[in-house]
This record gives structure tokens, C-alpha cells and sequence, in this order.
């Protein structure tokens, strides 16, 4: 089989390797496709070379077929469809309160041991869900990334008659908007770059330039005033966090999406005044992921639009040098079914 | 009659006025005991010029008993005991979403318009709150500063068997930390003023100071490393949001009380890697009124201690330079009944 590594200095290796047969509790998987996440190209550049053990083969989006089953393993068989959700809480303690998926010691399949970008991959059988198998394996490859969507909007509390804004029109972003939109929401995007705008209006989504267009006032008039009721905050940027407070009507709730690296100014007196929330959202719970997959099976959004490469695994350090080279792109898959 | 006013420059004179008959929809209100609140303080700094209107009569936090009682008004009989919430949402729109209690057109009355700090006082009928003959009135001037702490703890959601974190331990963080206490929540403060830690002792609290005692490790060890499930944040200084979000356990909740007038280094991370909340409160619903009035008319609370000083209304001059020289005090009542 081929599996790839990370090797360290911006590079991957394509490795010949034998297969190996699951372990008890295990299944073995014949990957489908598997998406290039943003922490992946951190990864890429280095920015987690002290949590990655080199060299490792990463990766967590996907989707494929199952195709060994270890022993104790119950309730799966060879040729399901399935994903996985790359979460390992067996480390969980009472000290985490029930809340696993953000479990102080949780370990992240795909950072923390190996990953998907392989042709062949074992893996616990607890992260499984299971696939219709009428699905297709390229559009839940992205059941990943649009289960962190679901999970910021049910942590969101967004109502059918409320209006959210989405700051970033990024996969996550977007994937959050068209999430937000089809609980029956009004969505309003803001992103800066042209061909991330365009991609947005081509999946049916209101979108405003805010170096273009006064966000807060453009709000104000689809809302006869009230503002935003939820905010996501996906783009990770100072002026993001500047308009998060501004945009945000009275008890608004803006949740946290972005990763800020460092400590940054905001303005906790709005917070005070409008009696507004913040909330934090990191990854996904279960029902997250069968929300997710229910979205993909029903085909209820545009998301074969949000996929713009698909290339073979072998040309990984290809795909990667593509997109730190084009910040247009939304995601791009790679196919390990050589 | 005696009235005071704030006539700017660090200034309060003390002057004769007529005794003026209720207006349609009023009741006047012969007025018991009034408290310092830390806003009229900062009216005596000259930090709110631009929004009272000079010379005023300010003050808002009181008891009192009703002296007259004008056309319109129902349900209001002269010689009933009432304290006044002091919100005039008259002006409430739509957009505010039925929050009438912070609406952005909100006028707080003894700030934007005349308050208790005089002999009688004449207030629209929808502020008031009919309290139990038996009332200590003395007590009751708390009411409207134990209602900030009952919203506080509201908008919370703590429960009895989680452990809340105050930060600051001034009237503010006391009332809240004891509010929290009643509900059967695990309560820690965290202050480092040495006479206020002796008073929070008083109070029955348990008290931290952070200059002497680690207080993220005091607190995991009185919480078996769940650290807090809710953290008050009073201080509004940096150490108390640099401390906060360190404080919190897992999915905890950060009420944010204090008012931070520039924006401030927030540790967003950690709400993301925690899914931390930020709650903004602000003054208090009706509902919270009806609490306060309760845990006063069933002194449930030690309030009495609380109250360090009493003072005639017409020493007013000398009960603000008092306050300003002193940071050890609590609440400082002024009796109007000359």
C-alpha cells in the first residue's frame, strides 16, 4: 500500500508500506478521499512540528470503505461506507465533566497519531459513523469540517427568525453560513477576498465586502435595526474582533470559531452593555457528526460547490505547495484509491 | 424640604426646595435611607458631566415610604414601604427585543434624570416595589445593588452543585459571592485588599488573595481539578482577565460584571480550546428585584454587615471625601429622615 508522511521542512514522502490487520477493537479502512484541513498546512509549515511526531502521516477529513474487522468489534462490517471522527477521549476524566470531546488529554487522530493520507488505515472502532451506502465518498469526505459547522451552530442557540453574520468566508465560514442558513436563518457573510465573495454568491449566499460596504450599517438594514443576533467569529483577524461587538444586537451571541494565538483587544464593555455572549466552539460531539451526515445523504446543501481540486495522493507535496500558493481555494480532496 | 445636588467640581450642596405634588402616573415617595453606589462616586469625580445634567440631584439606590400618590396610579396606597427600580424603558423599541432593562434608549433615573438624594422624591409608578411592612428599611436601600448580584448570578445559570470564582471583593463581588452561597454553589473570592478580605471573612466567605496564594491551584485543589464552573469577573483590572479564563474549568461560564472602559487583552484560545462562555450583565430585570426584595425581607443574607456606615443626608459632602479616602469601606448609607 502507499502511504504518505510528514517528514518536517515543508515536505512529504510517499512510502511503500505493508498492510497491517486491524487490532482487537479495531477496523482496517480502504481510504476514499481524504481533505486538506487548515491545521493540516499548519502542519505543513512547521507551526506544530513539537506535537507532530516525525516523521507521520496526518490527516482527518475523509471517508472510505470498511475492509478488515478486528476482533471485539461489533455492529460493523467489511464493505460499509463510513467516516471517522478523529476524536481519541479514552484519556477522559471526571474533571472534564462529560464534556469528552474537549477532554483535557484528548488525543487528535491525525495530529497526535497517524492519519488518513494513507490507502489503507487503522482506527479504533468507537470514532466510526456509519454511511448510507448510497452516499458519495467525495462529498462526505467533507462530513469532517461540516460537522465543526453544525457544532458552532447548535452552540449558537440561532433561531429560524434571527439573522446571523458570518465573519470569514473561508470552508469553515462558508460551511457555518450555508449550516446557519438552512435552519431558516437570514446569513450574512463578510469576507475581503474577491474570489472567496464570488464562491459565496455561487453557493447562494448574501456576502458584503467590509472594506467595501459599513458591515454594521448594511446589518442594520436587512434587520430593521436589531443587528446580528448570532456572530461567528471565523477569520481570526483583529477587525474581525473589532466589528464582532459592533454588529452584535442587544444579548447577542457571538461564538468563537478562529484560533487566536495570542491575547487580543476586545471590547468586554459592549459585552457589559448589550449583555451580549461569547462562546467558544471546538470540534464536534456525536450528534454533530449524524447531523452532518444527515446534511451530505440528503443532499439539502451545495456542498460538491465547495470543492475545488480533487488530485491523487501520490502528488501530495504538489497539492500542498498548491494551496499555500492560492488563497482562492476552498477544499481541495486528494483520492487514495490509486 | 432638604434636596442635595451634585453642582460639579467634586460638590454637593445642600439646599431648601417646595414639596411638589405627584404628576399623573407618579407616586412621591418620602424617602428613608440611600446608598453610595460606586456610579455616584464617579459623577463625583466629574467622570459623568457630560451625561448629568448639573446641578442634579443623583442617587439611586433607596428606601422609602409612599407620601402622596397621584392620578392614574393603582395598587399604590401612602404609607406603603417601596423601593424603586430606577429604569425608565419608556422609550423601548422594537429592535431592543423586548430587553426593555437595557434598551439602548434607556434613561437610568438619579443618573439621566432627578434621584433619591433628597427628603422626597416623586417617580413614575411602574419603578416601584412594594415591600412587607415588617421591612427593615436600612436593608432595603440594598435592594437595588443586591438585584445587580441576583442578575448576576441569573445570568450565570450556576447551579448548587457547581463552584463559582469572584474576582474582587468590593460591595459588588460580596453581594454576589453571598447571593451565590444562598443558592448552595461552593464560593471562593479572590480579593487582595487586606480589610476587605477580613470583611468577606465576616461575611461567612471564602476568601483567596492572589499576591499570596496561587489561586488557579487553590481553587483545583477545593475542586477536585474541575477548577471554577463560573467565574464573576468584578475587579476590572487586567489581572482578573488575565486570571479568568485560567480559572475556568472546562465549558465554564465567565460573567462579565465590572466595566472596562478601553477595549482589553483577552486570551480568545482559551474560549475556543475550553468552549468557554463570556456573559455580559448589566442592572437587573424585574424578576431580580423580586429575589433581592425576598432575600432581605427573609434576611437570609448578613446585610446588615454589609453596611459600614450611616450617615445624615445632609453630611453628603463629607460622606463622598470619606468614601474617596477610604478603600476599605462597603456600602455607605445617607439617612434622609431629618
Amino acid at each position: 500500500m502507499k502511504a504518505t508522511q510528514y517528514v518536517g521542512n515543508r515536505t512529504f514522502s510517499v512510502i511503500d508500506k505493508e498492510m497491517s490487520a486491524p487490532a482487537k477493537g479495531e477496523v482496517r479502512i480502504k481510504v476514499a478521499y481524504v481533505g486538506v484541513c487548515g491545521t493540516d498546512v499548519h502542519i505543513y509549515h512547521g507551526m506544530m512540528d513539537k506535537r507532530v511526531r516525525i516523521p507521520e502521516t496526518i490527516g482527518h477529513e475523509m471517508s472510505g470503505v470498511i475492509d478488515a474487522v478486528g476482533d471485539g468489534v461489533e455492529g460493523f462490517s467489511v464493505g460499509e461506507k463510513v467516516v471517522v471522527r478523529p476524536l481519541d477521549d479514552r484519556m477522559a476524566k471526571p474533571s472534564d465533566k462529560g464534556y469528552n470531546h474537549i477532554c483535557e488529554e484528548l488525543k487528535f487522530i491525525g495530529i497526535d497519531s497517524p492519519g488518513a493520507m494513507q490507502q489503507y488505515w487503522n482506527v479504533p472502532a468507537f470514532v466510526l459513523h456509519k454511511l448510507d451506502p448510497t452516499t458519495d465518498l467525495k462529498l462526505a469526505a467533507l462530513v469532517e469540517p461540516l460537522a465543526v459547522a453544525v457544532h458552532d451552530v447548535r452552540r449558537s442557540r440561532l433561531r429560524p427568525d434571527e439573522t446571523a453574520v458570518v465573519l470569514g468566508g473561508g470552508p469553515i465560514g462558508l460551511l457555518v453560513a450555508l449550516v446557519a442558513k438552512s435552519g431558516g436563518a437570514q446569513v450574512i457573510v463578510s469576507e475581503v477576498n474577491a474570489n472567496r465573495i464570488a464562491k459565496a454568491k455561487q453557493l447562494g449566499l448574501q456576502v458584503v465586502d467590509p472594506t467595501q460596504t459599513d458591515l454594521v450599517e448594511y446589518v442594520k438594514s436587512k434587520t430593521a435595526d436589531r443587528r446580528a443576533d448570532v456572530v461567528f467569529e471565523v477569520a481570526g483577524v483583529q477587525p474581525a474582533l473589532d466589528v464582532m461587538t459592533e454588529v452584535a444586537g442587544i444579548r447577542g451571541r457571538i461564538v468563537m470559531v478562529a484560533i487566536h494565538g495570542e491575547k487580543k483587544p476586545v471590547d468586554l464593555f459592549k459585552f457589559f452593555w448589550k449583555e451580549l455572549e461569547l462562546i467558544g466552539a471546538r470540534v464536534y460531539e456525536r450528534e454533530d457528526y449524524d447531523r452532518a451526515i444527515d446534511l451530505v445523504t440528503k443532499k439539502e446543501l451545495p456542498l460538491e460547490d465547495m470543492i475545488t481540486d480533487v488530485q491523487p495522493l501520490t502528488q501530495i507535496q504538489e497539492v500542498f505547495k498548491k494551496i499555500d500558493g492560492n488563497p482562492d481555494g476552498l477544499k481541495v480532496l486528494m483520492d487514495c484509491q490509486l
